[in-house]
């Protein structure tokens, strides 16, 4: 076995819940997805499930409740707006068992938000309720706050603004280790290679390959991925699979094409 | 009660997996979750939940067990290539409790796509591998097919593969009437129109509007998106929405902004 091995280490794992129905409509393209994922493997976090639910009280309800229990921490997106459609923070509440409320600092945000933009109305209040006992994540991009009650942590839908709510964030989650990632490519039929890679994995223990096949320019080629949060065992893996691939006559281009 | 009343109707509703490692680490950005739901819309069927899961066999068996019991039918993307992370087929065969076997005319596609690529070797036969009962969906971008077995359609993850094999699909599944759309778009702040939007929405009880907002040219807008399986709802609804708009003093942009 190569690889330099490390004592067992505590996973922290997230889930997410993208909601709205104009995902499961196809009109608008998920961005949240990649991004809040991207952001969590920096903060030593890996998304472990995603799940995607219509703007329907039972389906957030139902998924809240599965993946908070089973995840250090929950990630949900959209429907905080001041709209008929957003009813997430009563989904949650009800998933919570907690009633909703004001929360003085929101109204306060808003109040400021709104004071030059015709005042805050029962429609803008709605975006100061959230399930009794929640912290407020704030928004530098526009009135509304985003929420943190526990482990959960309610984000806007519109991509630019989560962006803002995970920079208030960064840091302050608990993790282990970053996974660490390199990448290598090759023009090479990933069938080809198949035993190759399983072997070089089986190899090394404390490292996952993944595999991306891409058809471009006329020819076939894959990337691979290597990912570790051991930056010595990394570094090894990528060497290895480095020569095995040049040994096969496959030249490598660091870094995948 | 305004609006066109027509009698309840069936509504067919499919369920996605999409199956990867390299979503939920945000190194790929999800095409399939838009493309399958725009793809489903018009064959009448409406994609009701998504599920993005780790390349695990646990985690797929579980959400293939659950989804596919409530909904008339279920697709999964990623995880059907001849590597060791591609796992899909055993996975969903664990789940419906059948064997994995090859299948006759897959190997004989196989054979046939590989016949000037070098052959077919063991790593490529694992391409022809179903779970036992499988009809085959034709694959004609490379070499390897999807799979059909009773409700659940197996796809490729590498979106244009998947968009071929939703080509050959196309009719042949039983659904309602499609779900149309129209979108209207005003330069106004959500939270201004909020009960003139719910009051809408109320006024047409086959229709569902929703609204999403964005900010561009240093201005605030929303676009809103009716709904309905019947046509002339549909468009008294548009109708409706956009007077009130105009008589509060927002211009109605027809299509969006």
């Amino acid at each position: 076995m190569a690889g330099v091995m490390s004592a067992p280490e505590r996973i922290w794992t997230a889930a997410l819940i993208v909601i709205g129905d104009e995902i499961l409509s196809g009109r608008t393209q998920d961005k949240n997805v990649a991004q809040i994922a991207a952001w969590l493997n920096v903060q030593g976090i890996r998304l472990r499930e995603v799940r995607v639910v219509a703007d329907e009280s039972d389906a957030i309800v139902e998924a809240v409740n599965t993946l908070r229990a089973r995840n250090d921490y929950l990630f949900t997106t959209g429907g905080i707006g001041p709209t008929h459609d957003d009813i997430t923070v009563d989904a949650i509440a009800m998933a919570l068992g907690v009633d909703v409320e004001i929360h003085p600092q929101a109204r306060e945000m808003l109040q400021g938000y709104y004071e030059t933009r015709g005042g805050l109305t029962d429609a803008r209040l709605r975006m100061a309720r959230v399930p009794a006992g929640s912290d407020l994540i704030e928004n530098r991009m526009s009135g509304a706050p985003g929420i943190r009650h526990g482990n959960i942590f309610i984000m806007a839908g519109v991509p630019h603004i989560t962006a803002g709510m995970l920079d208030m964030l960064t840091g302050t989650l608990e993790g282990g280790r970053p996974v660490l990632s390199a990448q290598i490519g090759c023009w090479v039929a990933e069938s080809e290679i198949a035993d190759l890679l399983a072997a070089t994995e089986r190899a090394h223990e404390n490292c996952q390959i993944g595999s991306y096949p891409f058809f471009r320019e006329g020819k076939t080629g894959a990337n691979f991925v290597i990912r570790s949060t051991d930056p010595a065992s990394l570094e090894l893996c990528v060497a290895e699979l480095s020569s095995r691939l040049e040994e096969g006559g496959w030249p490598v281009v660091t870094g995948g094409i």
